[in-house]
């Protein structure tokens, strides 16, 4: 039980890693950590587009868990260049020594749903990783597109780096943000 | 999908409803957004600790959504007396007008969670509430009892309050907690 309490201690941290979106209508920044519960609650929400195999509650527990490596190594927004082998290295040293603090069988479970997630290949992870790359659209159509402003993202980069994965997990909402992205377009550099 | 994204939209809400506890370290106040996160993750967390006929998926439902009525009502410390009968009429109109957002039949599902969690009468909804009574007492008694000395609440109020319902859920982190409680119940009035 001590090691249950002093993991959940540990990823109280997630709370202060901070992303590029901001909640909508607000100045600070999102952490890391209400950003786990809206991508987990969106995949719940669009479980019926989901393909008919897709365990639902893996995709849930993956994206509950799926940024914690950000405790050691902070976010990186997915339009940076370059350095993403080093990054993506270091964000699971940083899972490791995280979910190390759990008892096994937990620990091996809580790393094989992180490492499932990272590889995207399983339809599950596929499905939480469009959850994952729309969700900062998601906010951005609502909110002038924020963060793709302040970081002088185009909209062919958007399409370019989000498009093929939300398509692959989840068809129906990639064919919704896209007309979006077009319509709404404008606001983009 | 349109309704669906506007549930999502919706919900960032809850990021800037916040409760008394802060996180670890940190002077903000934590937001239940953040909190249902950290809540649905001590419970998947927890698993081995449930009753065995207990769903630990529809638990991490049921967390997740919990405190989507606070989006309207804000948060009220459980240690806050009377009104409490209005506070949670207010709670359900609330759930009902963010829920019917979703399409049928989500906006139902979605719905009939957040009452059995309000109900807490199911062992899901023993073991979800266990869980919420918890991660209070979790992160107090890792920042010197920090929400309840900033709110006077003392020791016998935090054991009346809590005890019960994290016994009925998980009897065996109330044993840890009621250990801990004791033995560094100095700092508390």
């Amino acid at each position: 039980m001590q090691q249950i309490i002093d993991f959940i201690r540990e990823l109280d941290k997630l709370k202060g890693i901070t992303r590029k979106n901001r909640p909508l209508g607000m100045d600070r920044f999102e952490n890391a950590a209400e950003h786990s519960w809206q991508v987990a609650v969106l995949a719940l929400s669009l479980a019926e587009f989901a393909d008919p195999g897709v365990d639902i509650n893996r995709v849930v527990r993956m994206l509950l868990i799926h940024d914690v490596g950000e405790i050691d190594t902070g976010d990186r927004i997915v339009y940076a260049e370059g350095g993403w082998e080093e990054h993506k290295e270091a964000e699971m040293v940083a899972a490791r020594r995280i979910f190390r603090f759990l008892p096994e069988p937990k620990r091996s479970e809580m790393m094989e749903l992180w490492e499932e997630f990272e590889a995207g290949e399983t339809p599950e992870a596929r499905f939480a990783h469009a959850a994952d790359r729309a969700i900062p659209a998601i906010l951005n159509l609502a909110f002038n597109g924020q963060s793709w402003v302040e970081n002088g993202i185009t909209f062919e980069r958007v399409v370019a780096r989000i498009g093929a994965p939300i398509k692959a997990g989840c068809p129906v909402l990639w064919s919704y943000l896209e007309v979006r992205l077009e319509g709404e377009g404008a606001f983009l550099p």
